[in-house]
């Protein structure tokens, strides 16, 4: 069942004992949304904490660094950013057919969670702020930070078609409430560690081209990690450079994974639908930016891909 | 002598034949200044149009391109982002002592004008939008899109710390009026040609470090463009690059020109103020980003500015 704004934030007052899942792979978003909410349920002197399914990437740390951890029983579980219950990776298991609520933002979503507060916003961390301001929760510098986080690393820094005026009046709002925009996209965009520039580099000499070179695509394979000193967190600057050549409007990242079978990241323009690319493979995800897996090799992976991109650019 | 925003329109609105230079090297922010203004000042009934030294990278042409030009004597001469009168190239000796009036946003501005409307906003396009408020013209499409662009390069599409509110609000009422930001970023930051790609590659293997790695300088030489069939006009993107290596301090870019005399384009984070950098060597700038130039080849600058970054670091 779908659900306003208002209607979520009167189901969490209710609750005393909330678990907050993100996705795996965990990204800004998902995790600024979690960190966001059980901030504010804390404020509200509620029982709350965040789990994922994969290791969090260094860098997000200051989204929860200084949070006190009290263990307690859960009665309830909130999913953030979340399309459908397999992007729970490991937790699926557990979690799965038992999520009570859901805050989302992706129109693949499957309404697979009690309740539904779903909205056509470029990061569901937008939602989540106005969740917070119908709780009636202060709005702190920690909070703001982590809603500012997913803001930004889900519009690539306000670069895609998605922001809106809603999006930059959100941000003008958090900056004025001590999100530390500058710091937060220095670490986020501007920083990249000596291994991942490495990685990069490899990842881009290997660039590669189909279909009248309307699409790109980037391998990254468990030995250019090796070579690189590198690994698969901090892979997710990758996808975006695929896009960025002149004339390219499907951009492909496969990433292999440790056990052979691989992930694979979409970046498109206008004229061709991600998600639908990404839903041919059991995917999902946004209009110009989708994820699917596949339980093959990286090179068949690519073959099925291509062949699908051919069909959906008529080559 | 400085003057606000309500004085600054007042002034232009007692003009009829209106001459706005840009800088030379032009980049988003000047230009978006340059024809932001011009329309607004033609939508007047006035006579306006925006001349700069050198050619006009392509991407910009929807700045302008629907523009009709009108010949006239100019009576009024106007500088935009431009924060001294060598910053004008050419122009220089056709205007230099002649600027009736300066809007910049340059802490360096050097107050060659005879009135000039100085602001600490991080572009000067955000300095334009009051003035053309204050000007009581309707900021249509075309003129939303010229500020939003301003906004936009200046910023690294919102990502520099320098952003604030202000900003945020400012591109908000600007997508509000029409400015197409999706595509403006598209061709600002997502777009790059395959001879730039190539440049790109290329500046990267030569990307090299000083001071015990805190320094890194990227060279672009004339035998580079000729071996990519790139030029200068697309290594504006350049600059950004050298200072995302983890660890990295200041970040050079040394571009050599056909005369074999260089510029370079100086990128820092806050333990370096980078227009003090450019001011040792009679440039000028922002505190994390600035500009100067060299009467010597490409070797020597780097060996005079490695020095001075060496003494800035204490290294």
């Amino acid at each position: 069942m779908k659900i306003s704004v208002k209607e979520c934030a009167a189901i969490l007052k209710q609750q005393d004992n909330i678990l907050i899942l993100t996705h795996a792979h965990p990204d800004g978003d998902t995790l600024g949304c979690g960190f966001a909410l059980c901030r504010a349920l804390l404020a509200l002197g509620k029982n709350a904490r965040v789990i994922n399914a994969d290791e969090i990437p260094k860098k997000y740390n200051y989204l929860f660094e200084d949070m006190e951890s009290k263990s307690f029983d859960e009665q309830f579980v909130v999913t953030v950013d979340v399309a459908t219950e397999n992007l729970l990776g490991e937790l699926q298991n557990a979690y799965g057919g038992k999520i009570n609520l859901c805050i989302d933002h992706h129109g693949t979503n499957t309404l697979y969670a009690e309740k539904t507060l779903l909205e056509d916003v470029p990061a569901a961390c937008e939602t989540v702020f106005r969740v917070i301001k119908e709780l009636g929760v202060p709005v702190d510098k920690q909070i703001a930070s982590c809603l500012y986080t997913g803001i930004t690393t889900d519009t690539g820094c306000f670069r895609y078609a998605s922001v809106t005026a809603n999006t930059f009046r959100a941000a003008a709002e958090l900056v004025e409430l001590g999100a530390d925009n500058g710091t937060i996209n220095r670490l986020m965009f501007e920083t990249k560690t000596k291994t991942y520039a490495k990685l990069e580099r490899l990842a881009l000499d290997g660039m590669h081209f189909h279909c009248n070179e309307r699409v790109a695509v980037i391998t990254v394979t468990q030995e250019m990690y090796a070579k690189t000193g590198s690994n698969e967190t901090e892979t997710e600057a990758l996808a975006p450079l695929t896009r960025q050549i002149e004339g390219v409007e499907i951009g492909l990242t496969i990433r292999e994974k440790a056990d052979k079978t691989c992930k694979v990241s979409i970046r498109t323009f206008e004229s061709v639908n991600a998600s639908e690319l990404a839903n041919a493979f059991g995917g999902g995800g946004h209009p110009q930016a989708a994820a699917c897996r596949f339980d093959c090799p990286v090179d068949e992976a690519e073959k099925l891909l291509v062949e699908k991109c051919a069909a959906l650019l008529g080559e």
